[in-house]
């Protein structure tokens, strides 16, 4: 499709995510370090977990009279700062944009809503590829302009289905992958090879109606309000950590068939909040659990 | 407490319920029936469900006028109507009002928003009695003027408590009773008693942390957003027909401790909500599920 | 685009929107005027404004069995009913698909959800054409295979530009247009053309903020919520009847362009709801109101 | 009344709130200076405007082992920090209970929800007294065990009422006032005793639908969502600082009595929010905007 994209606004920012057990000065010591290597910080955010004594933090600073050659911050931080405060950390640079794959089955709505937001530039992301277990979104895909393989699932073949995504993901070096109304269950080692890299959409307010048609259960169930979770993929099923969730009313009125059409709404803006927030590196996980910054 | 009541609104009303197998012609013999006796209908609401085939009800028209006798009302209807159609029916008057008993355990943010709105006259009730399993809110019960009875239970005193409890409610016409955070499970032949007549609050969105302790529940599953929700008490815990739910968002930042802040506003403006309904007949029950008019 | 759309859900059913005078009967009247010609109704709702005394109802039957001719509903229920009533009636039939023109400028939300919603039957439409003041959002069109027209707009050219496009709308037999973000003011005589028949979405809670730069007024007041409403369209700028609106929440964390983020999400979702409703023929309107039907 | 209250958890804590022009190394320089002189820090939460390249701050620490006396930190930070920052700074210490006084007129609902929380121990404050324009809600403060005070007001005696009320605040050593549905406007000269430390509640989402009556003016144009604004007092009516807003759906079902009746439980939440907040000192105001700390 001929993008509609507005130029990308340029920047050239580097972002360090850390969490490690809490103690004194650690704010101080960061800030410190990339001050006094001219570092200046256009975003921080930083949480402290007083139960579990954790301490989480995010910050995005311009490499632009950075002190500090972009290869070497790593080494550097970990030495001079990670290292001594037994800190988890990862560093992302702004101008490395991250690559998604999207898995769909036979539902449109989320799938148009992303690939709207590609298309008008919402998102700082490339995405090269779809892949389905069925040719029902072969249209959409097209329309788009990106790659789309059919990989048809069942018992007998899926772990050979399974190997030859993980080999196509691998060669359009994929970092992340989002279910877009995926209707396959992921093997605990295809999971495995994206720790905290793939995001599902489950239709329902989680923990509340995990598994199979979940509309039909909060029906029968005669709730006043429904909803939706985005979450990380683990090999428990609708048990990762929970990136986002959304609700809306309902009442009497509703049928099965009128809350699929209400879900679908809600869907596809948590699972695009999930995504934005990802892309965003703003999504931290600790003990199955998300911190996720404004 | 000095009462600060406005004047209660004088109204002269009959309120009817109905369900029954849905058909032609129900609401138009029903409304020519009220019609034909000048009876000047003020609401009416009706709801078809068009998958379980049953048609839900409520009229509420002005007595003034009419020509058929109050008291001999339930008798006409049944014998022109009710009989021929196979319906449910339930009639009330609005100069009959309610008498409600609240049943409350350690917590005040329930039993303070009811007695609030109770003396504001709010609500069309009358609330002759408090029962607790705890002596810590009569000093509340005693400010506002109403009777406290304390009945402290345990597995041994169970059954001859609510057989007490049950005696007093009996000797007071109480018509339903409000659980205003009440922390004991009351049996099944109790709540046999009161049929749909019994509201609780759940301090969670159900289905999801049922049971005890659902704040701690969310936190650790590290949901986004918190609920409460209003229901009827039936005899399995937690699972009775839904009247009304809320939430609210959480995030990362929140601690147990302040969930439970935050799900204190939610508790009682849900039970309340749910009370307020109540009181209006405008709850139908079927198949443990609710219809709730506007 | 090739298609995804389901096959449409055949279904053969009038439905009857109704406003008039409140008085005794008229329920009972409508109601009985289609079960003795046998129509099996499938959905009814009314509501009486009882400060205004306006009764409003909206009926849809199944035209199988009924026994007056579908062209001739109209004349029979006019003659015998809705003109001794004084009833304001219109009908509308399942089988008459409405055609709908989208205008819109430079900005994609809007319309790609309009168009993802169209692409997998979601609605029952036609969109035969989209008009712009600008040529941006021609690839969008032309990638869901609508056909695109450039109207350039200006002080000078106005009135013949707006005379064009309502010659090209009459042509294309446009039952009601839809301003998916469509940045010009419409003429009090385009408008005179279209009454009650043209959707708009403000972005801003009204009337919060009507006119130009809402998020930027927003923002300078420092609300805690935004807002977006969408509204048929007056000649009285952002004053027309509200169909329906959303909010979601924000801080000080949040600058102009956060809230024009968010705000997007807003309002594709509040604007298709509108259509929607539109769409089920729920939405009535009188005195610059609306009612809108579950 | 009798106190429910729990014992107050103990906790001797300093609160530092900061506002300055933005600049490198801000954070670090705070943390550090507490670091260095033992200062556990609690929470911090920090904001910086990139727009208005301001930074705010609030930082929150144990007074244990802190190695500067409570009494002097103040000056040290102001020499040794704060004026070579052009800090805009205030220190509050937890050992030192706010005095709150609540104005009301005849509306019982955000009295009665401010006096149950404050019953319940749930906010650290201490409430002398109540002063209103009528006789009403005396009984509902003699109930509570709170001084009410009668200055009825009218044009004529206003300026020596107002005299008197700022007479009575100093005397009991008033530090903030709450107006709970008190419908006086105070004059300009009485607010500028109390910057920033008047809370309103204003019953529609502000900036819509300001000064009297705006249930009345939301049922006239007919939205479909309500609100309640809670602010600090300006002599700008109902234009000043937004502290916290709520909304709630509502229909064309809903008369101007039940959006009044809504609006209550809105009004009553969304002003204790606020005075929680305040009582937190996590609100900072700057251009007649708030910083809000989670």
């Amino acid at each position: 499709m001929k993008s509609i994209k507005p130029l990308r606004e340029k920047k050239d920012t580097a972002i360090l995510l850390i969490h490690c057990p809490d103690q004194q000065g650690i704010l101080a010591t960061v800030t410190e370090f990339l001050n006094k290597n001219n570092g200046n910080i256009m975003n921080l955010d930083q949480h402290v977990d007083r139960v579990e004594k954790i301490f989480y933090m995010r910050v995005e600073w311009e490499l632009k009279d950075f002190s500090i050659p972009a290869d070497k911050i790593g080494e550097y931080f970990d030495t001079l700062i990670a290292s001594k405060l037994n800190m988890n950390w990862k560093i992302y640079f702004s101008e490395d944009v991250p690559r998604m794959a999207i898995f769909v089955s036979k539902m449109s709505h989320c799938l148009f809503d992303i690939l709207a937001r590609y298309t008008a530039g919402e998102w700082d992301v490339e995405i090269p590829l779809i892949i389905s277990n069925h040719e029902t979104m072969r249209p959409v895909a097209e329309r788009f302009g990106i790659d789309f393989h059919y990989f048809p699932v069942n018992n007998a073949n899926k772990e050979e289905q399974e190997a030859a995504e993980l080999e196509l993901l691998k060669e359009h070096q994929i970092d992340f992958i989002v279910l877009a109304r995926y209707m396959q269950i992921l093997s605990a080692d295809f999971v495995d090879h994206y720790p905290n890299r793939i995001i599902n959409i489950h239709h329902s307010f989680l923990p509340a109606f995990a598994g199979a048609k979940p509309y039909h259960a909060a029906h029968a169930r005669g709730v006043k309000i429904i909803g939706a979770t985005s979450h990380y993929v683990t090999s428990d099923l609708d048990a990762g950590p929970i990136i986002d969730q959304g609700v809306t009313r309902c009442s009497h009125v509703d049928t099965v068939k009128s809350l699929i059409r209400k879900g679908r709404d809600l869907e596809k803006i948590v699972l695009s909040n999930a995504v934005f927030k990802h892309l965003q590196r703003k999504v931290l996980v600790y003990n199955n659990r998300t911190v996720v910054f404004h």
